[in-house]
């Protein structure tokens, strides 16, 4: 079938609107038809060049709620009309690291999804005969796409996709960082370093964790007043500072936080967030992608006197498993997430939506399919 | 009261037998007999000079095991007979750490041990009114010693001090790194670096804990024979190997080991053992102590993917509410401490016991004081 597409033809190019043929899905894979995506910073970075693993041309996007539109032989557990949101951690349940109850990080088609492959090893998107590769396994700019069943989260019908599509990467992987990965208790001092769409999701987390106190870290103070209004009790710029950010977050916490967030990609912030935790029991969380080859660092009396280092990916979310509890919780409205949409947008528009993230005047833009 | 005593008096001199004046215990104080105690490689590291935070004249020694000689003023948890073990981590039960349950670094006299000296900022040892600098809060290489009250494990009176001492710091270290910092569960499969005294240590925590797999990892395989005999499935010189260390583990262990335990104090060795841990779930430990100055480093993405990087001091083990059970365990044979005691010695011929570790001809010498 044809379905409309953004089209990632190379590194550094704008996306660009393609009518794009879209095979039926074979063995063990579905096809949905995609009703809202949000675009995450994974996505430019790739787009960028920056990402040495980035394969073009390819349909970028990994942030999506979807419709079941058909199922390839051998699906049992979605059906025609289920809404589902795209994995690009899946779950098969029966590798070794499913099978170890221990993370989240299902293996079984890590090496062709890599390679912007399905499990058979090809492409389910052409132009005109020419293969277009798929990205992070969801491909979520595309009006249709085929994914592998493992590879999909079967939601609640009643959600609206176009505010639980963020639950497909960002505001799961803040809110799961604090709650599975750190086991934020009540009354827990965090510290958040970076206010994107992960910053605050952690934030959020915090709040729900119980947390005493909530420290959020950004040199852009415009994000501090959504910080506030999400749970933060104190807001610190970096550059008001003479000292370091981690002495200060030490001076302002009589010794250090239970728990700290890196929510950047930055690793020199990674150093901050592990070196402001307290001796003997602060936990550091590394969630942002730092750039290829670079490394953090530290001096190991910061572990030996009681500090972990550890970091969490999807939030350590198993996806078919534990996502669609957390659709229940928004349903309960145990927490929002119309504060993160600040921009939507048709298809069409979607390279305005890169231009105002690169800006810093968006914390997500959704695309809505039918606009 | 006149004390034999092996006196450091500078950085790379031999240690000096001198009688030495010790001031009956002020305040809170104990003064102990000394009848043995180990010698430990921190303690060779100070004397080297290499220790940034080194003080002279200093009695050295922080491995011992004595009997209560006399008790200053306001102690109530030990009397004149009680056999104790002195512990360069305190336990006062009061401060913020050992009142958060989280940890045993107790703070309480932190900084005027430091300094090398008593709480009340003045020491107990002198010699012809000269002062001489308590060392690690404990200065074991003296008949007679001071310590804190806080610093005082009470033991059982039946357990042979003369192995027993060794609980002082080796081998609590690294037993208690295996079971308390690190939880090893039966079945897991365990990496150690480092065949000394920590390292051997924490292969007999593996074991009792155990373990499916212990792979000992040493470039003297000379220790392979006593690593065997405690526990150890598995010997590694990496010298053997064209591949890095952290390659041949994994490839080893098909992805990984589930734990393993830096007993070296090398700070690209702690990289190699986070780095053969196994992706989603593996946790490294570092026990041992770098030089000073030096730091870690590694690609966040060996965290992102789910290891977990963290360190431990004392096996994390709460010297007066936690060490006696130590004790207990090995009076009812559940491990053996003469595996470790490669020789013994009097007092005056302490400058030898250096020697033999410095040739790594030891594993520990411990000092009799009745010899």
């Amino acid at each position: 079938m044809k379905s409309r597409a953004a089209v990632a033809w190379g590194a550094g190019q704008p996306l660009s609107m393609e009518m794009v043929d879209v095979m039926p899905p074979q063995y063990g894979e579905v096809r949905i038809r995609m009703i809202a995506t949000g675009v995450c910073h994974t996505d430019a970075f790739t787009l960028s060049g920056d990402d040495p693993e980035g394969i073009f041309p390819a349909i970028l996007g990994h942030e999506g709620g979807g419709i079941v539109e058909s199922v390839g032989e051998g699906v049992t557990s979605v059906q025609v009309g289920d809404h589902v949101i795209p994995l690009y951690t899946p779950e098969c349940g029966e590798c070794k690291f499913c099978q170890s109850g221990k993370t989240n990080l299902c293996q079984k088609i890590r090496e062709t999804q890599g390679k912007g492959l399905m499990p058979d090893g090809t492409t389910r998107f052409s132009i005109d005969g020419q293969p277009i590769y798929h990205y992070m396994g969801t491909s979520t700019f595309s009006e249709y796409t085929v994914l592998p069943e493992i590879s999909l989260a079967k939601i609640n019908p009643e959600a609206p996709l176009e505010e639980v599509c963020l639950l497909g990467c960002g505001v799961t992987t803040g809110m799961g960082a604090v709650t599975n990965t750190a086991d934020v208790q009540p009354g827990d001092t965090v510290a958040v370093f970076g206010l994107g769409g992960i910053g605050l999701s952690a934030i959020i987390g915090a709040q729900m964790a119980g947390a005493g106190r909530i420290i959020a870290i950004d040199i852009n103070e415009t994000k501090f007043d959504l910080a506030r209004k999400l749970g933060a009790t104190d807001c610190v710029n970096p550059k008001k500072y003479e000292k370091p950010i981690h002495e200060v977050i030490v001076d302002m916490t009589d010794g250090g936080v239970d728990f700290s967030f890196e929510c950047i990609g930055n690793v020199h912030i990674m150093r901050s967030a592990l070196e402001c935790c307290h001796k003997g029991w602060g936990e550091s969380v590394i969630i942002g992608v730092a750039g290829a080859g670079q490394e953090i660092s530290t001096r190991p009396f910061q572990l030996v006197t009681g500090r972990v280092w550890k970091g969490s990916a999807f939030g350590g979310v198993k996806g078919r498993s534990e996502l669609p509890e957390y659709v229940e919780r928004y349903m309960k409205g145990e927490f929002r997430l119309d504060d993160f949409i600040t921009h939507t947008m048709s298809l069409d528009k979607i390279n305005d939506a890169f231009d105002l993230m690169h800006e810093g005047k968006s914390i997500r833009t959704v695309i809505h399919f039918d606009q």
